[in-house]
């Protein structure tokens, strides 16, 4: 057994991540904290935790000693945390942005604070297991990648790295209202956010510097060349439901390329070959549901070539407190403890 | 034309009372409050009264003179202004709780507050126009009913003013989560209540002393003994969806009365007669949906016999933003002024 | 008064429609029809018209003769109708597709089925009111326009009438349940749409021809040259949602012309000049919310410049079954009989 | 391995079930049955299985020989196919109503069709694991109770097995729309549902038979005299969600017995006392929310007793899908076989 500790587990992703882990063989949690609930016991703030394993577990302000911390702090205060964590020796698992992005000055832009340790950012590694699987494994610190952004690099990463796209690049994503957290606020209100559907963060959401990282590097290893960058927008919607987030990606299909694509066969059997081995990751052969992903750590993917246009599109989706965190976080764990990677991970659905 | 204010307008009844108010040819809204939004037009609050009318209104912290005051502010502050607008000439439609409780005492049980002025208990009428009608027109100082309790009252007003049901009532109600107002809280955080329901207020709701009062007195007029008074269980629940208010209403059928009834047609056909005349009540032949109602004023009934027990069963439903509580107010207003008491109502719910 | 008639009133535009109506001074329904419901009264099909002047209407199988004629009806059905009321002298607004497409090839190649009566096409308006108000007013067929293409075509007619975007547009539309209908179906069951978001038809929707038909007009008139026509990927989602469409619109800003634009205040003020006297049309100054249209027939638009990549969105909103359809067929009667074009039609949002 | 078998897996019952075993140690899932379906995979007909053990199972019309079947068939099919069953040796599980009621007079009431196998009501046991724990062991056919029963009777059992409560019982329950099924119907439109709350089966909803029989046998085994057996007013309501079943119950607490109850303290205790060693019942110490349990085999019970009236009122929630059907199936079959009760049943809800 493996001593485990969730930082902030009063968060939707640490929440999440009790539920993951009551099912887990190895990973045990001994430790969870969390400021405005430290004293209680975890049934005290969530009724729902009555008869899991954890019912009766202590919250406590600062964690104790753990083989391995998952981090659910906002940005900022993860990094802080985070320090003091791997000084003790425990390996982390960050939730928050502070070790995304690689550069600190892209951090200060777009998180408006000095990064807190950017001497970290050199070891972080991007907790995104499909890409960086051998990092990972070795690692002592991860970078738990965005929600959104593990949507649409999972999407875009097989079209770019194959050299089949250019850099003209739109996503529009569609987000449930837990990607915004458990903090009540007006634009969370039931009564605001029911039976309506509206685009946000519009000049610029946090997610996109991630995004434009990840995709660069993929279509830079892949020798594409990239003078000035891909060109992505990137608008985020907020949909009246919990869970879910459905990634639509567009992007002009190459034509001067040793091997252009023009049909959808084409463009799934390119994503079926590269996603092979992958566990979490289906090609479906028709346009996916983010139900279809409900409490699961999948993430579904529908390439298709839109003929009338020549434009290659690319619908993925996945359950944003899963793949898109507390699952993805768990993926990483495994790795990180040389466990099997897809151990206490659920693969389907709750449906409907 | 006749002036009209609308204090705390960025309630949603003041908002709702906008709404209705557009639609109206007499009331003409010339003063908006909000303390919170003192200064600002009523689009730079709400986008969505563009291409209304009042889109340009100006906010401001105290209302300016007007004929007719619709007070929306929350209870011991809607008092306090009553009292200033009465002074000043106005006649005033009050939507809190504060002149709903005859007996000062009672409100201080139950609001834990001691009443701000209850000199004016005396002269202010419980705005449930079914019942009131005549008392209202002449009044200055409307209390407009609670929405839970207009509901309960309707449905169950027929019943014992006839005398054919005991003291013994169970009225299990459900609600929409905009009755709780517009304030962000952890309860009515999106993620909460969506695929949810639980029972709450459930060592009682601050509506259960005026639903006691107004039966309790309908009983008395009609002849009933009631040495002990009603012994009414009220339990409301918490609905995933913004709009509407169902009552279902259990009370055992009188065996020792000169005309027991004992089918669903003679229930029918005593609340047919009861309401006969009235235009916002109708009685349905089969069980009502709350999305019956939507965005209209009107309340429907579904009384019936439980054969197998001898029951009576009255359900009930509105929309709790209209007749529960604007659109009641706006009925009071118009018999206030001696309109037509449908002026400016809708009759036909937003369906679906 | 004008005679009325609805044809299909037991669909949920059909519906919308005597919603509408109930409110107007002019257009007085004399005759509705549904064959499933042939022989019943309103109330008797539709619970929630208790209430309304319509609810003892009585459905009939064909309809009376009336002035005007509401068509509800699917497509095909649509047209045999169409031919005969306007054989009876009747004016039609049909809310179908069948007279949207001036090609009938394209008719056929999109709906699977020889045009019922192709010789009507050239004398059917497109009844977009904001476009073709002067057509509308003396014509005799009115083609009401889709609920996506309303809202795409909205969108994107000022950016492509002034020239200040490329041919490459990209439309991904959003909408609830209700624009799928009213007869159940597996994709439209309860449980399968909640929490749940999906794109579809992505192989090509049938309102892309319409999209494409009015936005090249629109183009080519300006003086743009379309060598190749517009190049539109149009995809729509289903939303956990009952009413709404919201349209996020993508194009690239010309560079190469005399006034090329590069900032949003610039695109805002182009687009409030296109639309300076438009009743039902507001561009907005943040990102609209579809709740921000619910039951009013408003269009809000917010074009913008994404500063990084250079490109314009353009998001638009309204509610499909009002603007998008049973409101915008009353727009355009009202323009068919010389009335004010607002008539009867609500301006202010049913909110929360 | 023990072979399994699910007839009917394309009901939601069914597919829960495939979500449970996916995660069962013993149960092998080897056979699995639809009519409609017959000669697909899984897959071919619910993407949302890519990725389980299950994904390529091939669906048949008649089952295989297993060692356990689970029955997810309609009525009477349920009977016809559990006879086969039985005789080839298999044990069974139904979830149908088919073995629920000992009275095969009572069921053709109900059903409105002659028993098919009356011979086995004899050995069929009611599946409430926690009443019938003993005989469930030892059988070969097994009624898994309805959703709306299993929450009523484990809510009243106690109080009617103590003899604190009279025979007057009033059960208001509210369920989500997936208790209905997967066959699409008006009814269960997405947009009919949504925003919507509505009583249906007024005059008697067929689980009621059920939960009188049960409530019976507890109150006449616990020595209670019942001349005129229980009566017991049901009324079951439709919620605008997905999972859920919350039952509020009201009873009149008896003042003329040895230990007369008065208090929640003391209603608690004898809740928690009667209940202290089931695992998956938990007496929750504020009223409890269906979101609670989602997914997980929980039932959470809140008693109370209303001071001001003297009523206990009891309200109890589970998953209409786990506990309420598929979980509760899986803890009999458990059960069945002689394995640990709760192997393979979650514990803790999917939140929010």
């Amino acid at each position: 057994m493996i001593s485990t500790s969730i930082l902030n587990v009063t968060s939707y992703t640490g929440l999440e991540l009790l539920r993951l882990l009551s099912q887990h063989p190895t990973f045990n949690v001994t430790s969870v904290t969390a400021r405005s609930a430290a004293g209680k016991t975890m049934t005290e703030v969530f009724p729902q935790v009555h008869g899991s394993a954890f019912a009766s577990l202590s919250i406590t302000e600062e964690p104790e000693q753990t083989e391995l911390a998952f981090v659910c702090l906002p940005h900022t205060a993860a990094a802080e945390s985070a320090v003091k964590l791997l000084q003790r020796g425990t390996k982390v698992v960050d939730l928050s942005a502070d070790f995304r992005l690689r550069d600190a000055g892209q951090y200060s832009t777009w998180y408006r604070h000095t990064h807190p340790a950017p001497a970290l950012l050199e070891t972080a590694i991007y907790g995104l297991c499909e890409r960086y699987r051998s990092r990972i494994e070795g690692a002592s610190l991860i970078a738990n990648p965005g929600c959104y952004a593990t949507t649409a690099i999972l999407a875009l990463i097989p079209a770019l790295a194959s050299g089949i796209i250019g850099s003209d690049i739109i996503i529009d994503a569609k987000s449930g209202a837990s990607g915004a957290g458990r903090t009540p606020t007006q634009g969370t209100h039931y009564t605001e956010i029911n039976e309506d559907v509206s685009a946000y963060s519009v000049t610029g959401h946090r997610h996109l510097p991630e995004i434009t990282q990840e995709l660069e590097a993929a279509a830079r290893e892949a020798g594409n060349s990239l003078a000035n960058g891909l060109r992505i927008t990137f608008i985020p919607h907020m949909m009246p439901m919990t869970r879910g987030i459905l990634a639509t990606c567009y992007a002009d299909v190459k034509r001067d390329t040793p091997h252009p694509i023009s049909t959808t066969a084409e463009a799934r059997a390119l994503y079926e070959e590269f996603y092979a081995n992958e566990p979490f990751i289906r090609i479906v052969d028709s346009p996916p549901h983010t139900k279809w992903t409900y409490g699961s750590n999948l993430c579904l993917i529908y390439p298709m070539v839109d003929t009338r246009t020549g434009r290659l599109l690319v619908i993925a989706c996945l359950d944003n407190l899963v793949k898109g965190a507390a699952g993805q976080a768990l993926q990483n764990a495994n790795l990180l403890f040389g466990l099997p990677e897809t151990t206490g991970l659920p693969l389907m659905a709750l449906y409907p």
